[in-house]
């Protein structure tokens, strides 16, 4: 129809939001009583909070008018200064209230961060597999992903991350612990990209969405003790996991305050202010709840531990890392992990992301493996999901 | 230094936010408490929503898990189709739930909508005065907007909208009633963009976040009655103003369910999902709130009355156009609206936003205006701002 308005044409070569795809698998799939759909496609809590948040987050909602009118676009001052300390506690460095940001989840806040760095024609590095929607901000912005391969142990090389770096390159990417691979990067190989970036004048996004669930002792890395860390560093926090906080959006972005300046624009114009009660609910989580937030990761820890464990004993399957939320497991069968992960709905009740959705369509890594997000599965649940994938038929 | 990471120039080349902007110039003013600080300055419910919603949301914290885990990326569907039917009936038409999608609040629909129509180096038409948000985020997506200047009784012209598109041109946006100016655009003035639109395959983005407070009787326009409106129409509304939500951020994007795909990728990406105690509210407040609402629109038509008579009866001062929260109102000082808002605050404890805010740098439209939020002062305040208006010094 010549008179329909026009497309977009970077936003029409974006690919569909891949959990939203795995959804819409399931549509005329039938799964019966005595052999439930697994789900491990989504990274996150199918739980709702502890009662004694909800409780808190209810009164708010009934109790304090602020809850409901808008707040101060970068994010409320008493959340702002938790975050703050709780990174300079965590990561022994000295983060300023100031230097903290607060954003409608940890999605946006890789949106705003990138759009304080790169436009159209310009180049972000993302070791691959990468987390798809860091792949879509880029590709509907116009911005070209350069896709650094992770090796077999799933963690990206400086080296070769050097080897990629041109004029129009703007920023390195690392998410850690990794979505879809899991991988936990140690702080050694972190400190090298951060040299790396500051050698190239490249921002270094450190996306920690799942560092309550790391499973080391002591600082995940020591960038944020060194001097100026936050002209290079942008480092990114989500409240949605460790509180369950997932249907709220809270999540947070760490930087220098002069690029603050330039994240409020991106906020302001995309959001004007984050969910209050969802930052109310963060900050009572934080103040409130950090023992169980500490049985909450030795649960999980558990989970992954049962899960590689499981898989393992699968003939032919291999687990190539696994951490967080997840695991990134290499299939046996001859079919790519695209069409496979479709048939484990309807062969087996499993719903899976493919490993085609985490890389380039070029990357051989894609059809052979499988992303299995077990977080939400307790023991019996693994047992079954190994049981089922032992049963899939070559 | 050299060795920060870069700045992406069209960000850095985006204005300010100006709400944000405005709240600076209070910082190291006082009031005394015999003239306490009028604040004009922002289109926001300054009380929380009426007693029975509150205690639905907070209902809904406590006892519903669904309430804090992710929804679908497109909006929970009974909101969706609670839309849906509240637009037929209000709009004479026939919208479907697939042509609605649930944002985070007005702004990210007008975000995701450009990004569905425009990338860097296209053009989107923006009659002036403009709001403020829509300017920046096509600044910062590189999308230059064209001003079209309105005339005297604040009403874009569609011929002189017709002389502006060349090839690049993807949309003319409308918001009506309008920010800043509250003009209340007559239907056949729409229906006339909407043929321009149609005509030269644009899209037509309808901005109705104010509707609720329209002063007229009948249907705003009759493009949903059309045959095929949905391929040129992009129609935004918000639940911030009606039902005193803007602290949950819930809005709203009705098109076609073609662009619906290109939405649903955006907000995947922006977004993931809305807030789903704001979607809870906004679905109540469509439910049980009508009558309420309809109280709180005749209260905010009498606000809007009675700032029209005191401004009139200054000397020298003149509405040009008042509706929905706001009056566009022309001061007879000699200093340029930006230095007079400034100085307002000091010498008569008055925020209010200069038309300078709203319009080209080389608009001399921008010096000689100011806007004037009226709709969160009561008749004593408005009878108060009228008085220190005339007691300014020339």
């Amino acid at each position: 129809m010549t008179d329909a308005a026009p497309l977009n044409p970077a936003l029409a070569a974006t690919f569909a939001p891949p959990v939203m795809e795995a959804r819409r698998w399931l549509a005329g799939a039938t799964f019966p009583p005595d052999r439930p759909l697994i789900n491990v496609s989504q990274a996150a809590p199918v739980d709702p909070p502890p009662l004694a948040l909800r409780q808190a987050m209810a009164d708010a909602a009934l109790n304090r008018p602020e809850a409901h009118l808008y707040g101060p676009v970068l994010g409320n001052p008493d959340l702002r200064a938790a975050v703050a300390a709780d990174f300079s506690r965590s990561y022994g460095g000295a983060v300023d209230p100031a230097q903290v940001a607060i954003t409608q989840g940890c999605n946006q806040a890789f949106c705003a961060a990138i759009a304080t760095l790169a436009q159209a024609g310009d180049q972000v590095i993302l070791p691959t597999p990468w987390y798809f929607n860091h792949k879509m901000w880029l590709d509907m912005q116009g911005i070209a992903a350069l896709p650094l391969a992770c090796g077999g142990d799933l963690l990206p090389d400086p080296e070769r991350a050097a080897e990629m770096i041109g004029p129009r390159c703007r920023a390195i990417v690392l998410v850690t612990p990794n979505n879809p691979s899991g991988a936990e990067y140690p702080a050694e190989l972190v400190a090298r990209f951060f040299d790396l970036a500051r050698r190239h004048g490249l921002a270094l996004i450190l996306d920690e969405t799942y560092r309550d669930f790391d499973s080391r002792g002591g600082l995940p890395h020591d960038l944020l003790t060194r001097p100026g860390w936050d002209r290079t560093v942008i480092q990114l926090y989500s409240f949605s996991k460790a509180y369950r906080l997932t249907g709220h959006r809270v999540g947070a972005l760490i930087t220098a305050p002069g690029r603050m300046a330039q994240v409020e624009k991106f906020l302001d114009t995309v959001a004007i202010s984050t969910s209050q009660l969802g930052q109310i609910g963060a900050l009572w989580g934080m103040k409130h709840l950090r023992d169980w937030l500490a049985g909450e990761r030795a649960e999980i820890l558990a989970r992954r531990d049962a899960t590689v464990a499981a898989i393992r004993a699968l003939p032919g399957w291999r687990v190539k890392s696994a951490g967080a939320y997840f695991a990134w497991v290499e299939h046996p069968l001859a079919e790519s992990s695209a069409d496979l992960a479709r048939r484990m709905v309807a062969d087996i009740g499993v719903l899976a992301l493919p490993g085609t959705m985490f890389v380039p369509p070029d990357d051989p890594a894609g059809p052979r493996h499988l992303r299995i997000a077990f977080a939400n599965i307790g023991a019996d649940g693994i047992a079954t999901l190994a049981e089922r994938l032992r049963g899939l038929s070559g």
